[in-house]
């Protein structure tokens, strides 16, 4: 993949770091260590994929850590964090990736009372139903709907087939993939003279700054008060979060996660794939709970949790492990009976004996 | 959160209770009990919040159940069910909460045979393919689809962004919200000659009286007769129905769960969240499915199953209490082997010696 | 179910099985066993539905297998495959059954420098960014949304309100479900000073030939260079599927499950419901991996794994087999240690004696 070319003396300028090399290498795209062609450059950031910087190594030029020791007969780049540095070289070289129309398109329909900031695009077929206010260089894509009264910060990207329900709050910078639903109803319901009876659900949804938000995330209203993700939150594809929960700032929330309703969640928390957390509880700052862990009851901060039901790391190792020992314990259960039983009806004969000697 | 003004006599009046306190106090919105200021009434369902009450407790009136024992400074409306009765404050307080374009908007595009009835609303680029029937004042909100054949009864709500495939038939006063997926083909392929091969898909689903449906849920069509979801039944966001599931009236399906092809599901029954069921089985009346469950055989009526492989609550209780102990296990049968074995060979020895005496 | 009349031996000729019974029995309409009315034809794959071949059968017409033995009073028809011969059994009752906006609707928006095929229909508000090209017979169905510089193969179905991002490649023949997501971004973000930072995603995603993609599947984009769906795979509803994924030809991947970043899945494999794989490992060609598994290392090929964390299935079903067995063994356990205990004294005691004794 290329757009653009750059030598090897400006990505070096650019990353600020230690290159040994050619400064003159043309640099014509970018690709991954096993992927990478002549022309381009690839980086190395886990040492288990060191093995890849072998003579099968196409690449013209490899960013790599200033840990890594390796010599190579290619140009390396020696940086503090080669991912970021690598982000940086794709900035550069992808210079104007996102496409998107410009402007108000014709066919967005645009309610009574909506507030326009300068630079906003509302692409085709965009419904803002009225009372809608959205800040300065902020785009929404194609097909997507913001219902009534919602707020919309400063350089948010909201891209096609967006639902964004009414009175919802969008702090500046956020980022909404395709798909997303914020602001749909929580699930509640009250059981009166034998059925369900739907429990208003009149709060809002609270996005705060620099927030990003998977395709297919689904984002429930608060029952009343606020479903609040957190500043800087950033939130993969297919996710639950129901209502009332609150997610703290700077959190990870990975794909098909889901939260239940009026779960707390601190900051710096990271949610694993498809794990699940019940209702009314408390994430304590920094918790980590595994893929697929089942988490039934609050969970102090720094703590890292595994399994369904979810318990601290260190002891579900040790009962997964307990697993693997399983059938075999089974099995050793089964000889010790036999050899206690025989043991004890000896020791019973030989008491016997002993009490006939008596 | 406030809309309207309102007395606590009106509030007692309208929920049938019994109150605790000065009837003219003027409420102005509501809230938890945790986040409520002065002015806001809330209300205590769950016991386990009780302590909310202390003297933290900012609201200007609380409605509890009628078992609630306990008097306070602030006013209190003691009833039967309070979340029922905090649901129709809620309904007084936000009248006319609900905003969305009325009429058949000029976008709106509508097909060939297409029978529309009383206060019918179409929201801006609503499309209704060829001989859709919608009844009395259903609601149909932008960029929703609508495919050919469909049938949709009155008072039905369907929120932006629904895709409604051909054919489906759609109860009264069912509730559709934004990204959810009716009518999708079932997932069928059979292997011919190495390669897969599809299989038509051309049932329908049929979504009953009183249902309603989550975002992001996707329900697939029969690959023939029905995928039918009954009366009064819940789906919450992100659930998947596979081609041919029959789920009776009232059950509850809680976000993320899944249900494999041809089960059914019998009536008042709860699947908790992100559980999942095999294929071709029967869940009974009345049955509880666990959290993140894995349902692997039919369950009989009136169940409750948990854990994955699912088994009746209160065996994978003790299994999970094991788990707990079987680090432990583990020791104390490696201690146990030892124990024995040294039993073993002095009694050998004793044998022996025994055998020696004779 | 009905839309043309057919006769035994018409239906007898297409699917070339042998029948038994009157050739010229009228079929109206197609339905399962259980469910199937006089008039209508049903088919017998499983033997487990074998039972309901009896008297209660109002089929007027079975296919079963050339192993089912069983004679009935009703016309059977005997085949090599009972499930493919009621395929096309369904697809000659159902001929047209596909119904969708035929040409270019004039609310679709085309953007500049789009190449479209012969034959290429474009539903209402359907909206091509620029470049985009798509080849003969291809239908894009109202709402969806394709964007700029993505390319289409010939014969592809695109359902309602579908978004493919930018530069994405698909192949012919395929077909993609309402409210899929294909080229959303990867989700990474590196930490520096204490915040996410984004790591541009400028890869594409490529599907191959004859891939379908279920309702709500999300798709992302490769950080850089490709997210790969091989040839002949098929994809079920709400699937997560990350960046730089690459999933072999011929492979099932059930409905809820997820792949993390990077891992490569070989071809023929089954991916069961709920199931989840970490980042950066390998499948196996004809792995099968099981409902709500979950992977944490690379799978050799041909290896059924289950579990969470996954074992190979011998391997786990011992396991599970010992769960079941647990709340009995701890208590077998604690007996044991009892009773070794027990002995144990006595032995010391025993053993005191005889040292006295010497």
């Amino acid at each position: 993949m290329a757009q653009k070319t750059v030598t090897l003396k400006e990505i070096t300028d650019l990353v600020g770091g230690e290159l040994e090399g050619d400064p003159n290498v043309v640099i014509t795209g970018v690709s991954g260590l096993k992927e990478a062609r002549e022309g381009e450059i690839a980086f190395l950031a886990n040492p288990k994929y060191e093995f890849l910087l072998g003579d099968n190594l196409k690449a013209s030029a490899v960013i790599v850590s200033k840990d890594m020791k390796r010599r190579l007969s290619k140009p390396l780049i020696r940086v503090e964090n080669p991912s970021i540095a690598f982000s940086k070289v794709i900035s550069l070289l992808f210079p104007d990736e996102k496409k998107f129309f410009k402007g108000v398109h014709q066919t967005a329909i645009v309610g009574k009372d909506v507030v326009l900031g300068g630079g906003v695009s509302l692409g085709p077929y965009v419904v803002l139903e009225d009372k809608v206010s959205i800040k300065d260089n902020t785009v929404i894509c194609a097909g997507t709907f913001i219902g009534y009264g919602t707020k919309i910060g400063s350089g948010v990207f909201i891209y096609p087939n967006v639902t964004i329900r009414e009175k919802t709050v969008i702090g500046n910078r956020a980022i909404i993939h395709s798909g997303a639903v914020l602001g749909s109803d929580g699930f509640g319901f009250e059981v009166a003279n034998g059925s369900r009876y739907k429990i208003p659900q009149v709060g809002i949804v609270v996005i705060e700054d620099d927030v990003e938000i998977g395709a297919c995330v689904t984002i429930d209203r608060a029952r009343f008060g606020k479903t609040v993700i957190g500043k800087g939150t950033k939130i993969d594809n297919l996710v639950q979060i129901a209502h009332n929960v609150v997610v703290g700032e700077n959190s990870i929330i990975v794909a098909q996660a889901g939260i239940s309703g009026s779960s707390v969640i601190g900051k710096n928390v990271i949610l694993a794939g498809q794990c699940g957390l019940v209702g009314h509880i408390e994430i304590g700052d920094n918790v980590i709970v595994g893929a697929q862990a089942g988490v039934t009851k609050s969970v102090p901060k720094g703590t890292f949790v595994v399994g369904s039901p979810a318990k601290p790391h260190n002891v579900s190792k040790k009962i997964f492990a307990g697993w693997a020992k399983l059938p075999d314990l089974v099995k050793e259960v089964a000889d010790l009976k036999e050899q206690v039983e025989k043991l004890t009806q000896k020791r019973g004969k030989g008491g016997k004996t002993k009490d006939n000697k008596k």
